[in-house]
């Protein structure tokens, strides 16, 4: 029976990334690392629990992609360029397949964005699994969730409700008829890329962001509350893809899907009008399209709109604890 | 039923500790922090889970203090000065009371030493916590692994064994008819203190560090293992508390706790010949006693000896896989 010590160097020890900016990484008792003059450091930490965040025989590949993609997601966010992460990882017990496939899946993703693994834990117990991830972003140059203004225009990234769409046929609560329009939505829920370069491009015009991974209306609501404002939405300008309209050719419930989607990892974020044009010239470079939903207004809330009317629909993002 | 935002709002927004180092602490999608010039970033992980490192029905209280010395003492192995913490808790439901009590150590702990907790996660699953915490070290000043060689001295701080006789008491595995000392013990390995003075002062004295956490004799093999030399141990040199002999009156089974003792969280640190006379001095402001316990040799594994005679024990650390 391989004990701790050994899983942690046969699995851990060894990447492809090795930054310059790690004098000292796995294996003493804490990792030293050096950011560099004038940034300051982001951090974020996020646990995946397996019941709660994914299903225990999911294939460990995506469980990683998806603990590492989240993770990473909050950087974008943020605006900041990743740079390390630490692993605590907790499991009934060292279950070698499940390893193997767990850190091909993550060190694939780490090694795209050029992230080190700078430390962790592995422990005895149910399986879960924790990641702090630190990034780098020039000083005062950070999208935070407070910076908005009424006035300022909404807009997100890529399209939303194809994560939602992914999810609802991999716990079976839906069917498609094409296989390849069922590969490609799964994919899109196992794979979401977190929008690292978007981030880094938006720094200077943007006034606020956030990522989406609890479905864009309840992410929004932590920008409206921390900026003091409210939203007006035009659900028909929501970015939808074929693949989710074919999924659910019924407009308005596609537009609902949209709206309460998790695990997206698009990025929302507010542009000040002065400010508006540059949004596509800088994600240009970044492959990722950003579209205009709606405007911040004074007061509270999220009004949903179309051709200028209220809407009533009942929505409501994930939250772990709710019943 | 409150739910996840609220929670971490009401019970981990609100700490004592604000650091001028930490522009944007809890509540956007990273934290953002600063490091001074001049310095590295120490970085530790520790998971503690219910039912391996701790008992479901432990006093939240001591579970939150012995997450974070656990955490702290890694910092003080490499003779890091604390600064920040991240906090992942994971919890079958959201239980009010609980998290008051894990509060209340969390955050006297962390007051203590100056750690802002600057973010973190909160998910529902089994009960589990894990820390990630950030300290400062002046470059190329970190105490590792593997600075040792052959002919140094090796020294630990404090007394050894206690947290073993305590967790004895706590397990109902041993009994003590004095109600004074088993209070003592179930103390010491309740509220174990990381010893980050006495890690700071070894700063340019030592030639390799770590802490205590999985018992001497195990802690001890990774610096041998890493600075490629042998360690012999005279056990009689062993510091033992005058409530271990109390609850051990049997000296050699005393001796024996003393080197698997787990959680100590006691510095076993390397000095070179020519850097003794300053262990004393530098250790003279933190409080901590060190004694020297024997000497590093060339070769591999620790040879155990009395009165320069090699003994034969059996003993094994902690290890949370092996069976």
């Amino acid at each position: 029976m391989a004990n701790e010590f050994d899983l942690i160097a046969r699995y851990f020890e060894h990447q492809a990334v090795k930054r310059k900016d790690v004098p000292l990484a796995i294996g003493d008792d804490c990792a030293l690392l050096e950011v560099p003059e004038g940034s300051q450091l982001a951090v974020s930490t996020d646990s995946l629990v397996a019941g709660t965040h994914f299903l225990a025989e999911a294939d460990p590949a995506w469980v990683a992609h998806k603990a590492l993609a989240s993770n990473l997601s909050d950087l974008a966010a943020m605006g900041a360029t990743p740079a390390w992460v630490s692993l605590a990882l907790t499991m009934p017990k060292p279950d070698e397949a499940w390893l193997a496939g767990f850190c091909e899946g993550f060190f694939a993703l780490a090694e795209y964005y050029n992230v080190q693994l700078v430390g962790g834990d592995t422990t005895k117990g149910p399986l879960s699994i924790t990641l702090t991830v630190h990034g780098f972003i020039p000083k005062g140059k950070a999208l935070t969730r407070s910076g908005a203004h009424s006035g300022d225009w909404i807009y997100v990234t890529g399209n939303l409700g194809d994560s939602a769409a992914g999810l609802a046929l991999l716990l079976g609560q839906r069917t498609v008829d094409d296989p390849m329009l069922e590969s490609i939505l799964l994919e899109r829920h196992h794979k979401a890329e977190p929008r690292i370069l978007a981030g880094q491009a938006l720094r200077g015009i943007a006034s606020a962001a956030l990522d989406i991974s609890d479905g864009l209306i309840s992410d929004l609501g932590h920008i409206l509350q921390r900026s003091g404002v409210s939203a007006e939405i035009d659900v028909d300008k929501l970015p939808l893809s074929p693949e989710l309209e074919a999924f659910e050719p019924e407009r308005d419930k596609a537009l609902q899907l949209a709206l309460a989607s998790g695990e997206e990892y698009e990025l929302c974020f507010t542009v000040p009008e002065q400010n508006r044009g540059a949004v596509d010239i800088a994600l240009a470079h970044s492959g990722v399209k950003a579209t205009c939903i709606g405007q911040l207004r004074p007061g509270q809330g999220t009004r949903l709109v179309r051709d200028g009317q209220p809407l009533n629909w009942q929505l409501h993002g994930y939250d772990h604890f709710a019943e």
